[in-house]
């Protein structure tokens, strides 16, 4: 190498902060370390806050180097991982990534007051549950619901009112976990089971549930809970709006009594 | 190397899938590929699932062996990034990691029916706000909003009401959002704001921020839930519990009336 080093040029944000993109501003691996060390001397004197890399899979082989120069890891997705190192003296006020799994569950109740349960296939009891799951990303909890119902039971329903949310942590992946329990009305009656996700899924008397050894104190309450906004006319509804400031869509969830909506 | 390889141990989990750690297994790096490529036979011969690498930011050389074979990443924090490969043929059914950031603001009226609102020192515009900021790791969403609006006015304060939740998505880090508004009754007066995130705090009439030019839709909408929650007696309540099940801790936020409490 006898041309000039040239420092990664990277994208500045309104926080000061600096992010390379691999796939942007590509560098042979041979040509790694100087560029970054040239790089860092630059952020430095022109008095950068948080330096981020954001490292595709392709060019993996920057990590060891990246970690050896004081870079520690953010966040990672399928494709790439994002490293991060703090140049300021005072304290590092950059967010945590995402650290909350969302999960929904529904209750669908007939107008014969039956609800749709199921038994999972890989579950660690035989309990009777609600059908649900998690909410993928950039998805509606609402349509979360909707979505695992017809793919665990094949029943259509409509969205009646949010119930519950239960916080709780050290779940999935050491994450903490909000679930949502979601009262959806069903449009259609036939159940045609999951087979790969549930091995029993029926419409049961609500009575019976809540009688039943093989339900949760937590599902009962649930359904108690449904049982109790109906008896005192509230909903929790969902409204779609546009953020005068961001120009971006917001679905909110707010409690009400039925006879103002 | 005259000795056997020895592949590595791992962690078998309950779907059939293995998890090497590498600080509890740690291998020399000229070691790492032999290693990797023996555990993989075994892995296949074995029928095993996924695949999973916990690799410490003190082994990172590890990253781009695992990406040439086929590893992607599944997920990080700060020291550690993990690693993910699926063997079956059938679909890969792991759910991805946490994608939702988890945000409170706090709804807090003195008894002279004045809000707490702050401006935000580093926000896009000088408009008034309720106080507020990110959950952190394992901590209750109730929690968060007592410790945001202590360390932002030193107002301390007691839970009342959870009272909206809006979704909205492709926010920081390209994750969704979840923002509870929380109403809190103050027990304190006396503002002292912090000048590290905020420019200025005060209270303020309700009917004042109601009528302000420098207050979003989105907040006049929290503030006339929260009026309209009075009015009906309608409260979002806060219950903790643990599960009989996985006997851990949990809390469920559910609406109910004033008078049933």
């Amino acid at each position: 190498m006898s041309a000039a080093i040239q420092p990664f040029k990277g994208l500045t944000d309104r926080f000061n902060g600096v992010t390379v993109d691999s796939q942007k501003e590509n560098c042979e691996l041979p040509n790694f370390l100087a560029t970054l060390e040239e790089s860092m001397k630059v952020w430095e004197t022109s008095k950068k806050r948080g330096i981020w890399f954001k490292v595709d899979i392709q060019q993996s082989d920057w990590v060891p180097i990246l970690a050896k120069k004081g870079f520690n890891f953010h966040h990672a997705n399928t494709d790439y991982v994002m490293m991060f190192r703090w140049l300021p003296k005072e304290e590092n006020n950059v967010p945590s990534y995402a650290h909350t799994m969302v999960g929904v569950g529904a209750v669908v109740v007939n107008d014969k007051s039956e609800l749709l349960v199921v038994r999972e296939r890989y579950g660690f009891t035989n309990w009777w549950k609600l059908p649900g799951g998690y909410v993928e990303p950039a998805e509606n909890i609402v349509d979360a619901a909707i979505r695992e119902v017809y793919e665990e039971t094949h029943i259509s329903t409509e969205f009646h009112s949010m119930l519950t949310m239960t916080q709780a942590h050290e779940r999935m992946f050491g994450c903490s976990d909000l679930y949502f329990i979601v009262s959806l009305i069903p449009t259609s009656t036939d159940i045609e089971k999951c087979d790969r996700e549930i091995s029993e899924c029926q419409w049961m008397k609500i009575d019976e549930y809540l009688d039943h050894d093989s339900v949760t104190e937590l599902n009962k309450f649930f359904i108690k809970t449904y049982l109790n906004y109906k008896s005192n006319c509230i909903t929790i509804n969902c409204k779609h709006g546009i953020h005068s400031l961001l120009k971006k869509a917001y679905t909110v969830h707010y409690a009400t009594k039925i006879d103002e909506k």
